[in-house]
């Protein structure tokens, strides 16, 4: 039986979580739950799911939970410590992150030193702290699995090999919604033309990174982190029909790929029954009826954010933590119509430009690092919007 | 340093062995040679490696030998016990059995009771005998390592993973040189047509196999064997650019696919490395530059050999032995233009239908059921003629 804290239970990868624990109440247990805002939707997981102890971000949200909570014998917490006692609840095994942004990075950290296994599905964690994170991982000999279909998917791929077999990790894309249209015409790009994914249905902040390549790039980042392969041999191939969902290079010359439906219940089954693997009926690739598999360059030029990461991993220390603040704050103006599609990279590479890179040794160098990288985008895409 | 043996060291397979030998000098040392008609070649082969002991086919061809075994230091033998003890010798760590047809069989089956590791190149050897070496490499408990690039891509693909992991084995078919004729157009087939494969280089019986896709079939057998999975979770699919070299489904819906170049060294050199991974200098493959990969449902109507193939794994006991049979005889026929394309099929499908399956559980159940297989499918074949 393994027993499961979700972060982020009410949105996409939550939900998704609990329908992969539906699927398996012999296998899998939910014990605590935290969300953010969606305080319903919530309360109704709390009635159904009856957890040890469930989370709020905000105190001003407890009392709608309170009596869902009382009913269910659930403790109820809230706030960042309330967070940080739902990861670490003694009767938790997996902590699943998949709450958006930063909120979960001093949660995370005090699941993996109480020792509990990190099923990872969050961006945010390791493009900012990935230092942090994997030595603190590392030291404590907790796993950090990924939940991401792409590091899912070299997660599966490198099983059962050793590290100098590795040659070189290939990520693929979807490549977006605008994968095809020439440069001028991004100009022209609204939010409602961004959110529409072509393979994959995720919140709004992934799809518009999608949409810019910068998703890719804090995948590469991830990536590095995670399997510890410098950014050299980190590859991005553009894979329109999202089949293959990532590929591993190998010493001879030789590549394993994984590949599979798109569906987010896939990885995280994985997370969640590994290192054995649990039978699923969700459906298999019907290989007679699929249509032929594309892999294409990506196009820098168009889509800079990709080429940004790489320099941002390049650069090291907290350079990645500018990077995803500037590109935060540049996706919310862009999703409010106060910059153009093209805006967004215009601003992280300008934010990148005027930072001085420093070591991300502590969690205090990251959150400073995070600070000046949200106030001097704002700074810059408010310029932006009054040229335009 | 692995020392190698090599039975069938001058054609196709064996060049491109010795060439992974040349290429790793510090890791494999060939220690055995056999061949069976290209005397010449053998000769420098012996001159260049001075292996150990050196092995011919046939007595007659001895003294072409002497003189460049002499000089080599080189034990030289003959016939089938020659080929035993080629594959059997003391130094021999690794047997390669790259040799075509059946005279392998002995010398593989003695070679595992001398505790060698097998690589195994040959079909014929698993699709007659699959029971029986099978058996014997368990009890042994010696490694059988597929060098087909099918088999050795599945090998990869399940590498580390549990038997009951694994849902359904997916073999790739090129689907030959005949993939999108009519049916009634391939009457009309010619040697030199089918002799031009559109992706691997390969022998002129195997060259044919693939144009009918009993190559598929003979294939579906060995896996069966290799791996034990039934013929019910063993899928064939058409994927014309011969990239994915063969994939496995697993239990959760998750697929794993090995891809490549089509190049025979990549394989062997996984088979003589195995359980490690050498580098290698071969070309990995370049994505971006890639087409697009396609998938096909075969088409049994028109390449009945497959469902043949099928019918015979289905069938059990000597049913593959007199399958593989009836094709030998078929595909000669039909490379002396005594038998249309089509009648390949028919050859075998009525040998088949004459045959009353026993079990093969000796060599002797095997040879006596293979003999029948050809005499009835020349009689067959020669009715065809007739009738043609």
């Amino acid at each position: 039986m393994k027993r499961i804290a979700i972060l982020g239970s009410t949105g996409s990868i939550g939900t998704s979580a609990l329908s992969v624990a539906d699927a398996h109440p012999d296998r899998i247990r939910v014990v605590a739950l935290a969300a953010g805002r969606r305080v319903e939707e919530l309360a109704a997981q709390v009635a159904r799911y009856r957890p040890a102890i469930v989370g709020i971000a905000n105190d001003v949200d407890r009392p709608a939970l309170a009596s869902a909570a009382a009913s269910a014998g659930t403790t109820l917490v809230a706030g960042p410590d309330g967070l940080v006692a739902v990861a670490t609840h003694p009767d938790v095994d997996i902590v699943l992150c998949a709450s958006s942004g930063t909120s979960a990075l001093e949660a995370v950290l005090a699941a993996i030193d109480a020792g509990k296994t990190i099923a990872l599905a969050n961006k945010e964690v390791l493009v900012m702290a990935g230092a942090l994170v994997t030595e603190r991982a590392r030291a404590r000999g907790v796993a950090l699995l990924p939940v991401d279909s792409e590091h899912n998917a070299i997660h599966q791929c490198v099983h059962g090999r050793r590290p100098d077999e590795i040659r070189r990790l290939i990520l693929t894309a979807s490549g977006g919604p605008f994968r095809t249209w020439p440069a001028a015409k991004l100009y022209d790009v609204t939010p409602e033309d961004a959110l529409r994914h072509p393979t994959w249905r995720m919140g709004p902040k992934i799809t518009i990174d999608s949409a810019t390549l910068m998703n890719k790039g804090l995948e590469v980042i991830e990536a590095h982190w995670l399997f510890d392969v410098p950014a050299d041999r980190i590859d991005v191939v553009v894979h329109p029909q999202s089949i293959v969902h990532s590929m591993v290079e190998l010493t001879d010359g030789s590549t394993i790929a994984q590949l599979g439906v798109t569906d987010m219940r896939l990885p995280i089954q994985y997370a969640f029954s590994y290192p054995e693997r649990w039978p699923s009926s969700l459906p298999a690739l019907d290989f007679a009826r699929l249509g032929p598999l594309e892999f294409l360059a990506p196009d820098l030029d168009r889509f800079p954010c990709l080429r940004l990461a790489y320099d941002a991993l390049r650069a090291g220390g907290t350079a990645a933590v500018v990077l995803n603040a500037a590109n935060e704050v540049a996706v919310e103006s862009f999703l409010e119509g106060r910059l153009p599609f093209p805006g967004i990279a215009r601003v992280i590479e300008d934010t990148l430009a005027a930072h001085d890179v420093q070591d991300a040794q502590t969690l205090g160098d990251v959150r400073s690092a995070d600070r000046w990288g949200r106030e001097r985008a704002k700074m810059l895409a408010g310029g932006l919007k009054l040229k335009a």
